[in-house]
């Protein structure tokens, strides 16, 4: 898409030279044929690093847009890149490419669907009602059990197991708010990528990302009705129980275990090891390698059984 | 059905005039070729205002039921509604209606299930494994992901995207108890309707009203995992954050957020722009609009931070 | 499989008389041609009246299995069960057996998919989308709505009705854990029995027995969203709301409530009668029948009440 183009979608006067742009990304991972956006304070010190090509700003944050970058003026910059978001998605379905490839010895039920330029591995077992989109890629000796979505450019391994009913790739939660409270979907056009042997429960929902990658890794486990956001990214042999949840943009160390229930909120980083007993509600980044968790507000879980008896306390 | 009949079904004498009664509904918005109820007695003081032909009473509540109006007195009125409710139960599919309707340019995959009556808008995506009932409605440009599921008599507007294993339109969770312990069903005979430019994620439910409408409002945005009650309403461009739920018959105003496994009691009203933090438990009416909510049992979000440093004092 | 085979799968020298065992089970429940395992020292006392023909233990515990049982002596008895018990799963579908038997008057959709050895009873309603396994049975005048998927040798009883996208007989949550953290999956070679009178709301998911059965008694009411653990046993006319939940072998007796997004940890025996707030914690048995509970440290409701007016004081 050109660059003049993207100015005129967003009513924004264009005197650079055009360019041609691919997509759209975060300041940090822009490359020179990107677009990227700023549209929050605490991301400014990121534009003078950034390879982006141009950048959406508003008047107060233009100066910081150096030279050889565009500077997209506007007056509510995450609106726009919302706007745009919806230019750069691909289609939901590309039935110009080639039937799906299937490797040796798969067994494909006649009622799942494989969307045009899906590849699935040797071995695999596809059943009734999965879906996969296109230019998904399913690995070897991987089960999907009925009715499991693999959404379009999502990537699941080898020797991995999906249960009945559960999405992989859905769009994760975006939206930029205008000054009305109305609300414009960010369209998600980044993906998911389940490493090898990973299994994954029954109606669990794993979102794509908004740029670039949610990261299930090698060996981990996720139980039934586990929401993971847009952006996360889960370390080796995690485990997530029944019904936890992660907002977007979390990332877990290895060996993590989110009990039943327990929640992080968005944009933490968790060390490696932690444990979380049944819905603990986790809003602060942990540094500190295998100690163990409770509570909401979240404390260490020694310290939420010395609470408890105090609290309990409170009743003589 | 005829009245002598329903009197039949719940064993009850019949001397009055027969009539046809059309349906089941609550005493308020009962017309007069419907049949009401009363099952608590907080609702004794509808009975003068109802328009029913006929209601269902026990034995202390009959003198409430003004002359024109039949009484159909039984031991257990909400037990009798459950029995009666299955007899005004539409069928779930319904044959002898026409094939399903669809818009021009609608591309619907030949692995969905369109159901005698149902009509489809124009330019909509309608994905593998989706199912559409009934006599529901989808409005234009709506795209539905695989394994979607609308229940008979749902209304999805236009523009609106419902992600993968979703489901809109299934029972309400309604049933009389005996003093036996035992349950029966209560069909829920309602629907679901979903406005314009409305986003529901994946393995969301959202179940149809017993009577009348669950409503949700143009605009709204719901996330994956999220339970909204049969007979709830969500306002304009609210937010419904992953793992929140609402019971029964509450009602939110516009631009209300719930944080994530937020929950809301039923038969509540919540102002407009009213938030809630992740994890808020919603037990009471809130009717000043705009003000930042935590905690369960509930209070304002700068009294529970206050509150979490007092409790944490008794540490010391 | 013989057992000289078992013993060399795990690398342990077999110097008994072979033998073939039929499956793996506990202590408890093994018969004569099986197999089961010592994992935790609190079960070492079952190892006397236990009938298995072998069980797998580790050097510390193996003098207290007794003369004519075969002690396989092993590091990590937990890993080794895990490693056996895919030998011991069945195939997902079973190609060899018979088409699936439909009884009288049942209408089956031509999208839902019937596995070969799957038995339907009279006047069913099966949907489209939804998938009955291998030797799946489903009772008399029962309803799967659209995307239901009953897995292999699970049970559904006469009159029940699931509503959309909920899973019965996903595998349970089960897997060994080594010393460098990784895991090896349990392959949950139980079923799920679900009784007649039951109905299910939509992406609940039920998990069946690691061995033996998950069971769901006659009348109970489960919800939207709800998570049962693999071997929970739930009493007749129990009711589960929305977002619930139970871990593993927890077991129900009769007319249990359990509140929205309430969860009982594993292992727990509920006495009949016993009422759970919403987002009660329950962490411990309840041997009392009838009463009222709330909170996360779960307590008497009436006092979780007045406790919460004791803390409330603290803002003062």
């Amino acid at each position: 898409m050109k660059l003049s183009d993207i100015a005129s979608i967003l009513g924004v006067e264009f005197k650079a030279k055009d360019i041609e742009i691919k997509s759209m990304n975060t300041l940090k991972d822009a490359s020179k044929d990107e677009l990227s956006f700023v549209s929050n304070s605490k991301y400014v010190k990121d534009i003078a690093l950034s390879n982006a090509a141009a950048i959406i700003v508003d008047e107060k944050t233009k100066d910081a847009v150096p030279n050889g970058c565009v500077a997209l003026v506007v007056e509510n910059p995450y609106w726009s890149m919302a706007i745009l978001s919806k230019q750069f998605a691909p289609l939901i379905e590309d039935n110009t490419l080639a039937d799906a490839k299937i490797g040796e010895g798969s067994k494909i039920s006649d009622k799942a669907e494989l969307a045009n330029g899906a590849i699935i591995g040797k071995n695999c077992t596809i059943m009734a009602g999965a879906y996969i989109g296109t230019n998904a890629v399913i690995g070897d000796n991987t089960v999907l059990y009925p009715n499991v979505v693999i959404y379009r450019d999502c990537i699941v391994g080898d020797d991995c197991i999906i249960h009945a009913n559960t999405t992989v790739g859905s769009d994760g939660f975006g939206f930029a708010t205008n000054k009305l409270g109305q609300h414009k979907k960010i369209y998600q056009n980044g993906n998911v990528v389940v490493e090898d042997d990973v299994e994954i429960g029954s109606s669990t929902t794993i979102d794509r990302a908004v740029f670039g990658t949610t990261l299930i890794k090698t060996g981990t486990r996720i139980d039934n009705l586990v929401q993971v956001g847009h952006n996360c990214e889960i370390g080796e042999y995690s485990v997530m129980v029944s019904q936890s949840g992660l907002a977007g943009s979390t990332k877990l160390g290895r060996n993590v275990v989110m009990g039943g229930q327990a929640a992080a909120a968005g944009h933490l980083e968790i060390a490696a090891f932690s444990t979380f007993a049944a819905r603990s509600g986790v809003t602060k980044s942990i540094k500190e390698n295998g100690l163990t968790y409770a509570g909401f507000p979240l404390m260490e879980h020694r310290t939420w059984l010395k609470l408890q008896s105090r609290i309990a306390k409170l009743l003589k």
